[in-house]
């Protein structure tokens, strides 16, 4: 007998019935029943974003979202300043690349956070900066990035907007946009919506709304203005991928139900148990100052291959946890808890870790882990 | 009780096998589970294109594999010759002006197919032609164009490139790549490959990899390369849409088991039969010449809205058929008969017509297009 368990940043796992909804026969999307499936989506996605505006809907994976996120607000040899503290960052850079914008790169430490006060000093500096690009949570290092902070920063300089890559941290913790004053935020299902990937979402404020009107960047299949126009109709663009829209009603419904500030509640707990969990067992965290509740990256033992741990979860245990990527490949393992977990999850995390530890002959106190994880739990 | 039948062009009906595939829970996309998943997939959308070459693989629809095709082979300035016979050949169009690419467009009459010799004409004239752009079928209308006619004058110019739109094409008739000298392929989820819609496919010739070498417009999520280099190691460059993937694997050995020739007859049968069943009831055909065997574009009866049709039986029959688009609202209904389509789903749809025809009092001999069909589908 072999149970599974997908405890990766993304895809997530996903709950039988949202699975059991999206397996139902298909319906046509310019079908009369598809309108009041759009209406609700479109009202919980603002209720998840926090924004009054519209969030746009594409089938693809966030990755899409990121690229429309610059090419339908900036125009060629634009200036942008981009935050790089892992793999998402490298990947804003990349994208400023490919449609030739000016990219600034604030490059940060892997497992730290950004400080703030460079983005101002960057600001103040170059005036022209029209973006700041930024991670909400950094899943490859498991940190955590002001967003608040760098909103707060962001929002007295009129002809600069802040796009935020939310893809782990939309339904892991507040992200509210209009409070906040996020100007573009994206996501994917497949993080916290606790759905299959293959959708992705863009919410933008009415800043970023006038910064598309004078956009130049060409786009076709990612071109916000057309999306915005059809969404209002509970239409997109394109033939929408009208399954995982179906789920997503699903998951935004039983969103609602928990609660957004019980859902943060829960994931901070999660996400703290963890942590600690792996400092009882003498484990050091990658990200200890700021981490994210979506994600806790851990030190391998000293002398040991973090590989052999996801190795060893994933070949004996069933558990799927993941490695390190790029320069922390190795070095650390990544225990995800965002989306579809319970205390529970955590609880089968943290004792594999242990069953790795003890097969792989690292000396530590057997279930010091564990143990701690329920105290803070039972909380 | 309400059972439904979904007769449109695309999402078109899965198998419920498909779909409980599709439910299981779901796996990462770099565990080692997932590799063998996505070798059968690829050397079965080789089959399926009927190319040596990799079929690229993304999360989106359709259209974003037409954006590709675009992008990743062209530069700026560039001239293209576009067919534009209905809402897809302006796709192509639409797409060229986004992104800076000279189109020439050939309007060909709605209903009517692309004389092969106008195409050759223009590439004699403007010899700079980088790209002819033509859909295999024009879901709009209901036309099949005349791919291997149009290939064998494309092939002659080293310079130029046939890119195909193949979304209703691909698993209806045969369009086999290297054979034929297609060069770019592309093809959605939704259609003849009984999926849900999110994925699309791309398959280039050597002729078009030569093409992406030197290509200048700009792309990031829909990056050619970037994703040749990952599928060949079983992976996509972002996170592929998986459960969509896993049931990708499904239809794709069902389709190896039927085999493409059979698949093919299959369609040509159901399309006959469709055709021949609307002429028996005194209706017109909309693409008499060069119809699809993808769908079947039918004119409404004369001073009877095509939209009452359609209506009838969506509301009345719970049979979903789709009405025309744009100039030819109203005017045609349409019938599709791709993907997971036996010979009674020809005979619902029939006799769907015949139900509404009759209950807007249209008079005809009741029950002799379900008959012509049913003598056709003997056969």
């Amino acid at each position: 007998m072999k149970k599974r368990y997908l405890l990766t940043p993304g895809p997530t796992m996903i709950s039988p019935d949202t699975l059991l909804e999206m397996a139902k026969p298909i319906i046509h999307h310019r079908a009369p029943e598809f309108i009041p499936i759009m209406e609700e989506v479109r009202e919980g996605l603002k209720y998840l974003f926090g924004t009054k505006n519209e969030v746009l809907i594409f089938a693809s994976s966030g990755t899409g979202a990121m690229e429309g996120a610059v090419t339908n607000t900036l125009s060629p040899g634009d200036k942008a300043l981009v935050v790089d503290s892992g793999k998402f960052g490298e990947r804003w850079n990349n994208i400023c690349k490919a449609y030739g914008v000016n990219a600034r790169v604030i490059k940060v430490e892997w497992g730290k956070a950004v400080d703030p006060a460079e983005i101002k000093k960057a600001l103040d500096q170059e005036p022209d900066i029209k973006a700041v690009m930024i991670q909400a949570s950094e899943t490859s290092t498991g940190v955590m990035h002001p967003t608040k902070d760098i909103a707060d920063i962001v929002k007295n300089y009129e002809n600069t907007i802040l796009i935020v890559d939310g893809i782990t941290g939309v339904g892991v913790f507040p992200l509210p946009m209009d409070e906040w004053g996020i100007d573009v935020l994206v996501t994917g299902s497949q993080k916290a919506l606790m759905l299959p990937p293959g959708l992705a979402f863009a919410g933008l404020s009415d800043k970023a709304w006038k910064f598309v009107e004078t956009s130049k960047l060409p786009k076709f299949y990612f071109d916000f203005k057309k999306e915005l126009k059809n969404i209002k109709d509970n239409q997109t663009a394109y033939t929408p991928a009208v399954s995982l829209i179906i789920g997503l009603r699903d998951v935004l419904r039983s969103m609602k139900e928990e609660g957004l500030e019980n859902i943060y509640k829960r994931h901070e707990s999660l996400a703290k148990a963890t942590r600690e969990a792996m400092k009882a067992i003498g484990l050091k965290l990658f990200a200890p100052e700021s981490p994210s509740n979506a994600v806790t990256a851990v030190y391998a033992p000293e002398g040991m291959d973090a590989g052999k741990i996801v190795k060893f979860c994933r070949d004996r245990l069933n558990v799927t946890i993941t490695g390190g990527q790029d320069q922390a490949k190795g070095k650390i393992f990544r225990i995800a808890h965002l989306g579809y977990y319970d205390r529970f999850d955590i609880i089968v995390a943290v004792s594999a870790i242990e069953f790795a530890l003890k097969s792989l002959g690292h000396p530590f106190e057997f279930g010091a882990g564990v143990k701690k994880a329920m105290e803070i739990l039972a909380e």
